[in-house]
């Protein structure tokens, strides 16, 4: 039995998730237990390091799965490569010792959140951003997410009540102009469903003036979801990178 | 009566080409004469510089209209984006004088072919290039274009052979290595049909040493397809801008 860590990049589009579903092949997951499966001839269970929701992308998702025997990482991963519809790429596949566990062992991660800000959306980029056109104040944004920087409870950010604990560090938001969009970045332990969504939407808000930005501080104390800003489109958000060290 | 001149963007992956077909919706200019009838009320024939392939993309298609009367340009072209699919956008709409003719009075045409050059292909942006990992030679893709700018007999490089003439004049080809992907761009009076996507086929089998840069002067001459190079495809190429003055 050895244990291999895979690298994956996916275009989200297509597909209702990471997440296996029974009669469904519309998931990552599912897709690439299925191929896995075929190249190795024995069905293989995919660890993600998390879901993705339906429509998020990611640059650098990662997998853990366990094969029978010692492959040759780079002719397995060519052959994977092959089968795998053009949307889903694995750019990665390491031998790792025995018993990781790509959710498990997970340290952090980081997300990235594109914003069109054009008045007429991008039409070439509007599966990869959310088109907002309203005119955002950075400096407010800025302010905001500095309060947000930390170790907190952040249950008044996330649409599932049932996690064990709501408690998540974030080490970092950054907000980057780029020309005609803006870049969210956010680094930390590990995020909850619809977390970074949730964070970006309301960023947006205090962009716009809707929300100022130390309501962010009462968020966190409230911790009720209805104070937080919109749901951001899944479209604007890549899993850039999980970090195991 | 008055004739408009529309400039369209338009992501061609879904759809079979410029040219309305009898028994689908699939094409931009069946689309959009469908959109712009329902928003006038009556039939409206839209005429286009030109037709694109199947899976080709346009950043600045024109195309030409006659209403019944004069309408504000600005409503109008806000109300026909509302019920356009969000891969075609009317930038921009003009009044122009009655009797202008989108392809009749083209004077000119820009085009741009992007390859990606990476060795494996960028997920994000393969319905916007063709992959091409296979090293290039920069200086002899440009000693060929060379040869190809001018006035010339383009028959060789065309997949229909009844145009009513087969002389086109190419003003200049770009080259233009940037990061991980080659941008060339072509422009010139017209181009004939499959021309752009064989002149970059035959640059492309330049740059990979299969031809001799001046081999392009013997396809020219002898104006036989089979010298040429591959049909590069489709979704690498974008109709950038039509000239008309």
């Amino acid at each position: 039995m050895r244990t291999y860590k895979m690298t994956i990049i996916y275009d989200g589009t297509r597909y209702q998730g990471w997440q296996r579903q029974k009669n469904t092949d519309q998931t990552i997951q599912g897709i690439l237990e299925a191929s896995i499966g075929k190249i190795a001839g024995y069905p293989v269970e995919v660890n993600g390091s998390g879901r993705t929701d339906g429509g998020v992308h990611a640059k650098g998702q990662t997998a853990s799965i366990t094969l029978s025997g010692r492959v040759d990482e780079t002719t397995f991963r060519e052959e994977l490569n092959k089968i795998l519809p053009e949307d889903i790429r694995v750019k990665e596949m390491l031998l790792v010792k025995n018993g990781f566990h790509a959710r498990q062992n997970a340290k952090g991660k980081r997300y990235e959140y594109f914003i069109d800000t054009r008045e007429k959306p991008d039409v070439f980029a509007r599966k990869y951003c959310c088109h907002y056109p309203y005119g955002l104040n950075i400096a407010a944004m800025e302010e905001a997410a500095g309060y947000l920087i930390g170790k907190h409870d952040f249950s008044g950010f996330t649409d599932k009540k049932d996690e064990k604990s709501t408690i998540r560090t974030i080490y970092d938001i950054i907000i980057e102009k780029q020309d005609s969009r803006i870049r969210i970045e956010y680094y930390g332990t590990g995020f909850l469903y619809h977390m970074v969504r949730i964070l970006t939407g309301t960023l947006l808000e205090v962009g716009t003036g809707e929300k100022k930005p130390d309501e962010a501080i009462s968020i966190l104390e409230a911790g009720k979801r209805e104070y937080a800003g919109f749901l951001a489109p899944a479209r604007g958000l890549f899993l850039k990178e999980v970090y195991y060290t």
